[in-house]
């Protein structure tokens, strides 16, 4: 304990040590409605405390944080919502998205990035039971409902690059549909496309409600059950396969992708959604620490560089493949053909 | 979900949401020794599984982590350790602060963060029991041996800022000392100085051995006890009052102030160690974000601003007040006299 004054900045590595803290702060906001109540008008610590049940000593506490980590404005005594809090996290807002909050901070994931030390030990998830890729897991159905608004524009972008004539009668599979809202998209853009949408029964219910929402439920149909068990059908033009594959080991996804090919006319496309870094695996930065989250949830998931995904698509006999990044989205599509 | 595509940006948010993963990155690595390994000339992700006894896999999507975080440098396949990492993290490092994430992440402030939401509902923490302020809590153990690097420079400053020739026989009371680093800095300026530190027993040993390291021993006393109850003495001439004051309610800290009044001679001075945000309460972040830990951790703390801490010491009978920030440290100095 006797080194000098030190040259370095002990300021970024508490940042990062602390950074739980300012999670859990947005937590709280999304679970009081701080932002919704904020929106509806309320901008005192006092009256925000009054419409949310709370003590004005732990809500001005609160709102200072969020004020300091960007997600409130704060002028004189009165907090408002700067535009990217008032278009996601109030919840009378279309694009809300508490329940990603509700989601990505829920207690299956917070179970395995609490023991992530073990999980590096081991390479894989120490989370059993009701893990990320157990069968019927009801985190999915969380999921489903809490990431669709997350999903909304890269979904838009994925409808927009399908490549084909929008009157064209395609059949379309939306593997592992979740919320359903890439199929749902495609079947928006496309209005004589029929979505057959796979994913285990309890989560397609949430996509049958969504696809409802969005006026084309006559058009979507279910196909239950595990997407590598099931019987696709054949004679798709399109197979979506979004932010599917993370969840896998390399060999799995080629497997995979091999079942898709069949499925697929001869001159059917796969249109897959991933979160894809660079080959350095550290840029860009949603996409690399994508990774984190496949390490503290799956057993052999990752976020694949593009020599990787190219590699998996060629194996699984896909011979053209073209990479489409949706910056400034970190999700990425990939357009493979036979 | 009808909404065209945003103007708006979901980065910042979800890098608020995630940030609790990259906090257990930081843990992980530092339970694993990953910072380490690397110092002692492990470089790649196979190099350091090997050296910490964990699978490749693990170590190549943590270290990413943490290179995209700015903890590590990635080169090739190659990682290395930024200037900050090497002399914080690296357990060979004098300055060390891995201790201080076992205690920043460790069970007990975990609890507190973890029910945020009720602990703004009620305005302090729900965590009884261990809580910071309950006495003999053996988080204070923890907390002491792991502070003792994180103090050590704004001890090192507060040393240099008691105003007094460094050759006076000081009498000085160091209140809830812990790891004791502030009073043993001023022994180790004031080689003529008496420092008498106020703690409970078992965190008091902690200062009794930084004492004995650092060289000043035999001029470091013990008054065992909660610095409420406990009887002080009279006649010094300067009372140290770092980092104690946050803990409690701004009455409290007038009371406690008045017992530190008294106990010192009539040109003595209390020497207070805050983190003290702007009046706006949401500038500098440190110092604004420290609010938050104490409304997690304590009925009634805070970081309280500078109007506030020269109103408490006016009421406490100390009529000159001064503020020393030590800028970039969010630790600030408040020098008190009556």
């Amino acid at each position: 304990m006797s080194q000098p004054a030190p040259q370095v900045d002990l300021q970024h590595i508490w940042a990062v040590m602390t950074g739980f803290q300012h999670s859990a702060a947005l937590k709280a906001a999304v679970e009081l409605e701080v932002f919704t109540k904020i929106a509806e008008g309320k901008k005192t610590a006092a009256d925000i405390a009054a419409a949310t049940g709370s003590a004005e000593r732990g809500i001005r506490i609160l709102a200072d944080t969020l004020t300091v980590i960007g997600l409130l404005s704060k002028s004189g005594n009165e907090y408002s919502l700067p535009p990217d809090s008032a278009f996601f996290l109030d919840k009378n807002s279309p694009a809300y998205l508490g329940s990603a909050v509700d989601f990505i901070m829920g207690p299956t994931q917070m179970r395995g990035v609490n023991d992530l030390t073990n999980a590096v030990r081991q390479g894989g998830t120490t989370v059993t039971g009701d893990g990320s890729v157990d069968p019927e897991s009801p985190m999915w159905v969380t999921f489903a409902r809490a990431m669709a608004p997350v999903v909304f524009p890269a979904a838009q972008a994925l409808a927009a690059n399908v490549g084909i004539p929008n009157d064209t009668p395609i059949k379309v599979l939306d593997i592992a549909a979740g919320h359903g809202m890439f199929g749902i998209m495609v079947a928006k853009a496309y209005p004589n496309a029929q979505i057959h949408a796979v994913d285990w029964a309890n989560v397609l219910t949430v996509a049958t409600e969504n696809a409802a929402k969005l006026g084309v439920g006559d058009r979507h149909h279910l196909i239950p059950g595990s997407a590598f068990d099931v019987e696709f059908g054949t004679d798709y033009d399109v197979v979506l396969v979004p932010n599917f594959l993370h969840h896998f080991d390399a060999e799995t996804c080629t497997e995979f992708m091999k079942k898709v090919n069949a499925a697929l006319k001869p001159d059917g496309k796969a249109i897959t959604v991933e979160f894809i870094p660079n080959e350095d695996r550290v840029s860009p930065p949603a996409e690399a620490l994508f990774s984190l989250i496949m390490l503290a949830a799956t057993p052999g998931g990752d976020a694949y560089t593009w020599s990787e995904i190219e590699k998996m698509m060629q194996d699984a006999g896909f011979a053209q493949n073209q990479h489409i990044p949706l910056t400034p989205m970190p999700m990425h599509l990939v357009v493979s053909s036979k």
